[in-house]
């Protein structure tokens, strides 16, 4: 039994809220159960140093969590002068599972920005992130269609991300913060809408772990994706 | 005529949302209209190094603005490694603002850490932080008593602040970003319950001011204080 | 009775040596009573990013302390590898006293820096500093004119502050260091030599002032704004 | 075809000198082909803060590259001031590694530090780095029971390391820097000697991989890791 | 002919003021013609880490200019956020060449921190702040042994240091800026008040320097050092 | 009697391996008996900003340590997130050292960047770095001719760089990390294969030292280098 009273390959409740942000071109408040992330894409009129005269773009991402969005109060990164290393390893996985289905030459010499900022945290807010990433991308690419800067959606695919873990040796999926300090393996999961594999990353916490129940919690993984980017689907119209 | 369609005396829609963070002792969503900031505040069981042995506790902030929080994207300052001065400058005035109002021998050898992010900005970002942040600090004080570790609520009396504002000639109450971007003079006012002034900042932004202005102006915040203090009353219950 | 026996409305032995520095363009060492800072404007024969390709110029001003001008040793902000947030805040001050009386567009597009480095501090360093700074800054001007950089002197009024307090209940003007220590209150006013304000700082270091309280620290500000507007006058000859 | 000439299921020549640094407790130079990393291992008589009172140790790892050890020379981090996004990442992946097979309460309250600097770099060095650090680490294990700090080796298996990739279509082990960079899919897998799985980390270059993608590699690192246990086994004796 | 029109071994103008400054314990304000320091000497009741329980304290300096000391303005360190290697290395100088004077056991478990701080430089600082601090040291003893934290002064003997270099060919003494920008070859001795070497710093700008030329370059500073040493206990009665 | 059995005059084993580094335009692996010294030269295609337009080049050295080159495990200055003044002091004394003997109009409009890299260390690691530097340029050069970016190589003589000390009131020369410990005077060279000084730096660890045995000290380094300049030209054939 997970302490959530969840089926193990039940997600908890998933809403997703395009345009939550008044500013910013795209954006989306992804809430997985008590896990709130607010995502925003900022398109710029300029690309990074290293891509430019190559006609192709880039799509980047930044990751923060509110100094209490979590259960004790995490150090405000800002004050202590440098984002952790868990911080940096997150974003550089949010905008390498979004480019993974992004053309970037459709982009042209530009750059999105897209920044997760979690406001509430109860376990998955990586998966959440990505996510929720990608409806606000696609937002700001429909602004940047609107705006005629790009003539066609830049997308080859959808993307979603989702965690599962083994929980007293039982396959579970999308771990919230208490299953998650008890598991004994932790993956997170990228797919696309098509069924590709983005990303895998799968630590053992305590004892390794058996290939069979890295594919029992990939099989979820894929459960639950379906979902999610269905979810997509039907927020994005 | 404001370009926000209101009277010169007219405060923006407020609204106060206690409790909204699950994991903080005290928290408040506050709105200044388009203003959104997130509040909480964290009991923590020992007190700065400076006032061990004496009996006192404190009581702190932080301020941060989410990087898409404004019109344009800001840079997210734990990417740049380090604060700004005007994040510096907003958070000791928060604090002092809380510190007015607290009686800190009450609190006993304690810190109470207050942040304050910006969700969304439309101005008077500090002024809403302040008046959200004595909502989170009720809250915080009260888990205290419930867990015995103060005897009576330390506040001495309560605290709000709000922005006034010299907009083509007219004193103006609480201005929004439009009207703080062409206002010849920006006033910041922290006012306690009872009336008493715990703050006043007030700056020429292009020509200097005069003191019948700046007369208006305070006059202008005694009645925007006295709206945002019943409306703590009443959330506070 | 004021620990330093002067008067209410008496400030402290004012002393200003323009030309101080060998180096500089422009320079002051003002001296309020103990309070020494030495300040230097430096002439940029460019202007910030931002104003470029807009006729316009840009004044700005550092501030720092010698570690061994207060009391207790200060670390070295320089060795702690940060600007604290105290610096940051008075540095932002200075400069936003100094452009409210300067026409910008008559500057042209180049940058006047002023450092104000404080060599002994007894309280009122900011005070001090935006008063020096002022004589340097237009010997500064006076430079420029005589290069043939501008064609006349981009000032539209004179500029100085004082600070005020409300010790032992009592209203006083520029206060010392061991009266800025017990006052109940310390104001910041900066005015113009015709009677402007520029900026009011006024801050309750334990109960909150009243209207009364303030109104009457205005009124000995302008007493001593005046002194110093005067003696600004007869050294810049 | 490769351009290294191998087989798809061939590492590159393997080599591995303990106790090639005079100071250090344990260590270890480790070459995959043209991958040079020499690893050390620094044994502290104290843990981290938040292990005290527990009688349990910990393992933690460095990771930093020459600046000269890459094809063209990379910024110095030290000179930079902080340490890249890429190795924060690589040392909390050796370091999760090296715990994976450790009783951190037969460690004891100490803490050993592994550090692993890349000498020369041609692809894989984060594999090389585990997989000499597991040597490294015996070493100073072994030192530790010399002294008596310790009565039994904490190691519960031991470990290794191999990266896999999808070259031209084809499967391929132990990736050079040529292969890596054209690799459509590069994966990291860290194993026991046993077979238990500690680390996925697969990632898209450009295209989503199929799960039969992704099994394939995992074949393959069976098979490489295989063999570095083998050596590992060969030179500690 | 030096552009100073000094002759070859003639110093500059050389003043030391014990006392200048008002809170430190002792202080200096040292000229060296236009080069101007102030030095100061703060006591602190408590010694570094490494020497707890050894019985033995310590003197460290620290350095710094201010911004526009020097002929063009450089950089504030404090908003760089960084010291320069040349700071550091000349604060390293300062506390060596202090330290090679004192017996540290009759210091105490105590720190006295001296701090140099170039108020106008024209060459020479670091030999100006060595001569200089040796005042405010003495000063900061005399004031321990009045406040009877130590029973004697703890000096074994005086310290001062000066500059030499070749220019067009002639060994100088105590180069000016002029002189030390055109100087082939440039030379800091530190020596005491016995004759004794504690420090040389030699450095060929263009051509390297011969054996001779050093050692006329060591007699001038003898001759310098002697004044300087008499100019010390002149100024410490 | 030295702890290294060695005489008085007599260098530890001596070895320079050129073209160690296989990505680097020049390198040696340097080997002062056990202080070993990776160095590599990089050739950039540009020079710093204040050539520009001048035809002349550079030459800048940066200089690091492995965390356990040492006896003790030193803390790494990249997750410091700062290089400490005494790696700042050498780094800037390495690039003195080879520009004393390099045409920089000769060079061009480009920078050669020499990276020096401790290995392992046993006392001398500045001299090692040094003189093999000189090799590494040497080659970085040789480059640069067979790239035709040069038409002469631009070295106008050899350097080379030894330690000599006082030890037990011996001169002795190339102290190893044994005899600089207990040094009572430390000094460094740098000559030029001609005989030509480039740098001195002696210091009074703990007596200040006399003149002659300074001179003892310098005619023992003219041993020394004179030996490492043989090796220098035998490995560069």
């Amino acid at each position: 039994m997970r302490p959530s009273g969840r089926a193990g390959d039940e997600l908890r409740t998933l809403e997703m809220t395009p345009g939550f942000a008044k500013h910013a071109e795209g954006s989306c408040l992804v809430k997985f159960g008590d896990t709130h992330v607010l995502v925003t894409a900022t398109v710029e009129d300029s690309c990074p140093p290293w891509l430019r005269n190559t006609g192709k773009g880039w799509v980047t991402a930044e990751y923060g969590m509110l100094p209490r969005s979590t259960h004790g109060r995490m150090p405000r990164e800002a004050a202590k002068g440098k984002q952790s290393g868990r911080t940096q390893e997150i974003q550089r996985l949010i905008g390498r599972a979004l480019r993974a289905v992004v053309d970037l030459r459709k982009v042209g010499e530009r750059q999105v920005r897209v920044d997760c900022d979690v406001i509430q945290a109860d376990g998955g807010t990586r998966t959440a992130s990505i996510s929720g990433a990608y409806v606000a991308l696609y937002q700001a690419f429909e602004w940047m269609l609107k705006q005629e800067m790009i003539t066609e959606m830049p997308f080859t695919d959808s993307v979603s991300a989702i965690s599962c873990g083994i929980y007293k040796g039982t396959p579970v999926l999308d771990l919230d913060y208490d299953e998650d300090s008890a598991a004994e393996t932790d993956a997170n999961f990228v797919l696309t809408g098509k069924g590709g594999i983005v990303e895998i990353q799968s630590t053992a916490e305590e004892e390794p772990f058996s290939e069979e129940e890295f594919l029992r919690m990939l099989r979820l993984a894929r459960i639950g994706c379906d979902q999610i980017t269905a979810a997509q689907k039907k927020v994005l119209g």
